[in-house]
């Protein structure tokens, strides 16, 4: 089996697809950068087949968020940070009167680098049941509810069969669905954010149709966001080994196969990242609140 | 508003209206005990709407079983009270050849008294997803999957509006609600096992038809297996007062209203309860099990 | 053996022991009361020996504040209890150029009713170690170090032990120990602080010299910080037999020895309280603080 | 700065040492290899201060178990393993009659790759309590006690002078100081444990005479119990570099510095490795236990 870079992150896919066809442009993708709100932005945006062929992902609209100034801990990078993602959100979603959101946390709760998910949803204000029971208390905010997928081997069901019966019986407007993911640069470790409109395959880059939470599955738009925690080792050392020149020598490899690269700090890193989306969702999803509203009402 | 004893255990409420009316026996109710495996077991069936009204619960039959020996940590207790429990269990059960079941921890896990669903679901074998991807390994199996439907202010979902999502997407043929109770008697706090075949209303002993898990809403059987853990603290007071042939001052009530009693370790005896439970659970779905198979596989 | 009532707080045995006695005031025993930043507080003195065996409690001063206002979530109630408690803290300890402190958190973190040591202790800034690494940017804080006492079952040690193993080596200037009680009143439940001058006996009401927390053992001011949790369930009972002036039958005590009485959102209450010591400790041991600063360096 | 190849193994130390030398054998280090138990066991004795300085650990022994077979889940490997680590950990302890243990769980409990100590303690069976309340029942098991050392951002104090102040409080004869340490190879992680009787110096490999748990500073023996759970990425990048013969391009490895590479299924390694050691602990310092006793006596 041949070894192979691995990684979630639209950016780094079409970076890996240009190197390695030696192009400055892919057919069927468009890719812009910006600063907004002091953060970089990059929108690659898959536009047909063969852009979905060159970067291994399906068509949509990715946005990657970098951090950098929130992690330097800027005066009011919090602040900023949530209000962009949240500004971000807004611009994947038509709100109408009735508009309703399922918030998903994927991932395991027990696993630091994969508990983004539902750490997010932690941070997340419910209010679907309160609008049901104080309606005119909660006439200013739209109605949230959130599931957390657990785990296979808890459940015995895949983490999407459980969000679709959750969508199925609720059936929301859209569906958020927060995921932790890998990257190939370990500096965007917990650093980078990406917000896509084109759901996403719970667990895994690779495509597994029957498994995705998408439009296609669920009827409704899914909004994916992700973090990546971790690098493949493999994927790290074949990066190095690339990097440096060298020759490979694969028999160097065998060992770094299950393994993963993380931050040592990874548990502040996930838990701050995480209260950073679940913020932004919360701004994003009821109009007028400010970060000191969330803080009080999540109190 | 006038006090009431509050139970959601059968056996209690059964004399509860027996000695309010100051009667033997109660039409529509039939009752029976006996010993089985050196427990104490108790039968009461409300057969119809007169027995329904009088005990103020649908009609089903209901079957305690009291754990003292358990408790006195007597030899071999817990192997008996798992089998005992399986064997009750199974006759509330019917299998064929594509039996499959879903296991329901409801309540919450952060709250102690509350927790006997979600840790009985920690004790389950789940082996649906092992059924799917390695179908010959896991052939003496029926496939069993679990979901503990968490806490409103979390989801802003009620419990069995998560129960009943995924038990249609999964299509059981029957599932399990575990979860737990209030009784009147201290002295059964976590000592008393009730199953019955009528389904359950998630987080209340009173009725809300909307919001039950039993056959009329999910279209198969439900089987509820509860656990009392708490009394109500009013409930306490009315009964020492009644006991005591005491004229009632009701002033001295107010402060006991939102007050629950509940034994010193309760945290000990929920994981001991909640693990007896799922043990039988496993015993009562999968042929030819025994506590050791359990444990190893549970390891 | 008859039964007692229990309280480890001083304003309820002073007035048990009044009522017993069918006196207004005790020997040796000084109270006063007044209202502080809109709560009712009650300070009792124990004066000698006479006061301190009518009370059943060492000499010193004890320092009852109810929160009630803080409950019912009136505003700025937070921000008010936790100054008002901060004040009496500084009342009790005496600060000169090197003070130094050590919170200790006693109880158990997992039974939610033992938990508001531990709990308590995730809220306070903990700077022994910055201000030796980082003397300049901590200038302004007093070194405060903090442990958990854990469980004897898990320890093989006494609470009181390990608290004053780490005493003896890092030889504060006063220690503050902090630790669930039980109350009289179901009505105090969560809503009541104990602040006293005379440290503290982990675990128990009941005196046993050696392994108390206070002076004599450790050589320095052991401030005593205690929220009642807990009504003995017995204690409920006899309470509303006494006040029901019912004739005790005291067959329908035996179920309830072993059992308390505890509000139903106890995990909630515990949580909330916790936080409000914590925080009071903060702006107690360090200068020119209020509560956003602490929002900020405990995030 | 140079960057280095980091390890905490001493059979991996030395092996660096011999191959930057170039030589076959270290001045001051003996070494042995064998088969004990079906599982491979290397012994390091560095034996004066040549060795210390070659090998950068100070002299005592270093004795170090593959675990292999364990993972590999052969049957009665669990069994085995522990056997054989309790019988290492025998050799290096002297019993008499009045003999007592510390066992101090190192590290952080919320990090999983650093929670190997804490995880650990919890399957220790701790005696001390017992054996002073009823020494009869109690006459066949050694006194035991445990203490976690916690993390210095929440006590404020240094890991090893929260054991210290513990040591000194309950004279012990010897300390058992278990903590998860970084290897070089990645294939090690989670399948080998060092066992040395030279001490500790908590949370580094790199020496802080003060901070160390040992003899000099304890005055009693310090067992240490070592298992690696992280390789250092920077070492892992180094390594892969070298291996390939590849010049180093130093530019690449900015980003790694404060990456861990971890296996993928940390949180069931470290869970069933901290089992492994507890149950070893068990068996060593107890006489006539086998496995199933102490299941039944932590159960």
């Amino acid at each position: 089996m041949e070894r192979q870079i691995r990684t979630d992150l639209a950016v780094e896919a079409r970076k890996l697809s240009q190197d390695t066809q030696g192009v400055d442009a892919l057919p069927g993708v468009r890719a812009e950068e910006r600063s907004q709100r002091g953060f970089h932005v990059t929108t690659v945006e898959i536009l047909d087949g063969r852009g979905a062929e060159a970067i291994g992902k399906p068509c949509g609209r990715y946005i990657t968020v970098e951090l950098d100034g929130l992690m330097r801990r800027e005066e009011n990078a919090f602040s900023n940070a949530a209000s962009l993602l949240a500004e971000l959100l807004r611009g994947l979603v038509e709100f109408s009167a009735g508009s309703s959101f399922l918030i998903a946390g994927l991932g395991n709760r027990g696993i630091t680098p994969d508990a983004v998910g539902p750490e997010t949803v932690d941070h997340v204000l419910v209010t679907r049941h309160l609008k049901e029971k104080l309606p005119e208390d909660f006439a200013a905010f739209r109605p949230v509810s959130a599931v957390c997928s657990g785990v296979l081997g808890t459940t015995g069901m895949e983490s999407g069969d459980l969000v679709r019966a959750v969508a199925e019986q609720l059936r929301p407007s859209a569906v958020f669905a927060v995921d932790a993911l890998a990257s190939r640069e370990p500096g965007r470790l917990c650093r980078t954010v990406q917000i896509a409109d084109t759901g996403i395959v719970p667990g895994s880059g690779v495509g597994n149709a029957r498994k995705a939470l998408n439009r296609e599955t669920l009827g409704i738009p899914v909004i994916a966001i992700g973090v990546p925690t971790v690098v493949d080792a493999g994927t790290l050392a074949l990066d190095l080994a690339q990097r440096s020149g060298a020759e490979l020598d694969p028999s160097g490899f065998g060992d770094v196969g299950s393994m993963i690269v993380t931050p040592r700090d990874i548990d502040k890193n996930v838990r701050d990242i995480s209260k950073l989306i679940g913020y932004a969702i919360n701004l994003a999803l009821h109009d007028g609140l400010d970060i000191s509203d969330v803080d009080m009402l999540l109190s």
